[in-house]
């Protein structure tokens, strides 16, 4: 078995503790913005933890109203022009906790008198020297390329530092995540089943909306590099706008569909996806009955605990991208092909 | 001919008219923020319009330090989350001036006591009355649904917007912009014999980096609607956290490598996917000789006036997507489709 179908199996006990272990850090974050809420949130990151910023952008905003900017390092570590960056909390997001460009945005936001925030895997790692709070994305060490573990944990870690800026996060919701995780986790031979089919899959489109943009890139992203598909990835709107034009008869297309505020204009998609013909794979739950009823391939996760006072989603993301790593795993095998050493590909990339 | 062939040509009248109607606005915007300058700049889009807000969140933030977040309209538009936007500049960026969701974001921003700016083509659109200034981008009327020089236009008032934020914007060169446009379109032919190579093209990749990083998702955005082509689009660093796993022998790869700053890790990239024998085509110009020297297929555009002060990359964007417009306009001709009129497609795109 691969490491990489390993470790995704590994994600419900790995959530518990970077719950149970984040606690601590939640009341000195509470403690640090009670007087004082940044007027701006930074976050940093590439790869999978770029993919984890995407959904920390959404939820910030969603949840504290606070504008979130997603960084382009770039414009440090190449064009040397800092930012401003009074009352700015600055956050990285990596791994190894060794990614650079990321690393060289921390260290030059807290030169600048920025709150600085890292989320990590690992407590020794330059990040968390750097950075003056640490959230550790417990999710253990991990020996697959293809990160699955650490995706989920970064998004609970990202629920926490929302909570700690007065967002409406439910704490006891998050606690019944591992356990939601662990039943969507049974549906493991199923997926295999439904991604045999796509065994010779060259192209695709993978597409979320909101809190679940987020999941379409790592998605897309995972059938990149486990599987070697070219996997475009849109939010439902922004395939609308113009690269729908690629879509014909069969091409495949992995929508995700929660219940909620997105779902009507995921709906809308669906409804012009399926008049093209071509093949679609939704990714939904038993709380969403619309979307049972499609005549489209579907994975149904079960009932998904849902929240007093948030948008119907916000609890989302997790459960739902722990098929789609299934699918890529799975996916992988059947191809011959190895998840956990992708060609060309090392676990710590080092960009300028 | 297709009218994306033919407006892409009316580039330099279209760049030159927008300069020139612009300087007015810009006074105005320059007193606007004569005694306050925006903490923050945010930027609505859709589609095309959404690529030059990438260009415009690098041109923003390296020549005025102010940071810069690129708007998800469905946080408002779909969560109802109005976020805090004290002290913030809000643009909206759309050809027709009349993006549904993009013109949410500006009223909203309106409302709550934001400064707003519209760029658009339209004088007479709900943008222009909704906005407080509009910058116009003069294209005229853009027959084909695919945008070249509404895409070129807005780039320009672009930079108009930066240096009403007081960034060291040269407006002389910009002044120049046109003539170099110019010369560049006098490489159609050339692009179109480079062209004819890729008829049978199903998949590629589209790299760019910092201020060209944006036309890196314009040239892919160009090949996914008018050739039908997958292209995924990339950041040189963004490429090397996973997704290069994608490039095998003789993989496609489509490269924006200015002078500047960008060249060195640019450098990086192309060594590496010539090591992976992909089949690479280099968009540079004559002042970055290392470029030439390089055993790649080269569009290489004419000696760029560079500007004292800025980074040396600064003017090339409007140039360099030029020789890119040209090739997916010919090679959509050579593979007998119509860039003007992709299937399933319209030129105003409603979405919430």
């Amino acid at each position: 078995m691969s490491k990489m179908l390993e470790e995704t199996r590994q994600q419900p006990s790995a959530l518990a503790r970077t719950l149970r272990e984040g606690l601590g850090t939640l009341r000195d974050l509470q403690r640090r913005f009670a007087n004082r809420r940044p007027r701006l949130v930074v976050l940093a990151a590439r790869g999978t933890s770029d993919n984890a910023a995407q959904f920390g952008r959404y939820l910030i905003e969603i949840t504290t109203r606070i504008p979130v900017s997603l960084a382009a390092p770039s414009v440090l570590t190449l064009y040397q022009c800092p930012l401003d960056l009074s009352d700015v909390l600055v956050v990285g997001i990596s791994q190894s906790g060794e990614s650079t460009d990321t690393n060289a945005v921390l260290e030059d936001a807290r030169i600048r008198g920025a709150v600085t925030v890292g989320i990590t895997n690992e407590p020794q790692s330059t990040m968390s020297h750097l950075a003056e709070h640490t959230l550790l994305a417990r999710a253990g060490h991990e020996l697959s390329v293809a990160a699955t573990k650490t995706y989920t944990c970064q998004l609970l870690a990202l629920y926490l530092l929302a909570s700690a800026l007065g967002g409406p996060v439910d704490l006891d919701v998050l606690e019944r995540l591992p356990d939601w995780v662990e039943r969507v986790l049974e549906l493991e031979e199923r997926v295999g089943e439904i991604a045999e089919r796509y065994t010779f899959m060259s192209r695709g489109l993978a597409v979320g909306r909101g809190l679940n943009y987020a999941n379409a890139l790592e998605l897309g992203l995972k059938l990149m590099e486990t599987c070697y598909v070219v996997a475009e990835r849109f939010s439902a709107a922004d395939l609308m706008h113009g690269p729908i034009a690629l879509v014909e008869r069969a091409f495949p297309v992995f929508v995700f569909a929660p219940p909620g505020v997105t779902w009507r204009s995921t709906k809308v998609l669906l409804d012009r996806l399926e008049e093209l013909k071509a093949e679609i794979l939704v990714i939904s739950d038993e709380t969403n009955s619309q979307a049972s009823s499609l005549a489209v391939r579907l994975i149904q996760l079960p009932a998904l605990p849902v929240a007093a006072g948030g948008p119907e989603d916000l609890y989302t993301p997790i459960p739902y991208i722990v098929p789609a790593q299934l699918f890529a795993a799975q996916l992988a095998d059947m191809k011959g092909l190895s998840p956990d050493r992708p060609r060309t590909l090392e676990k710590i990339t080092r960009t300028m």
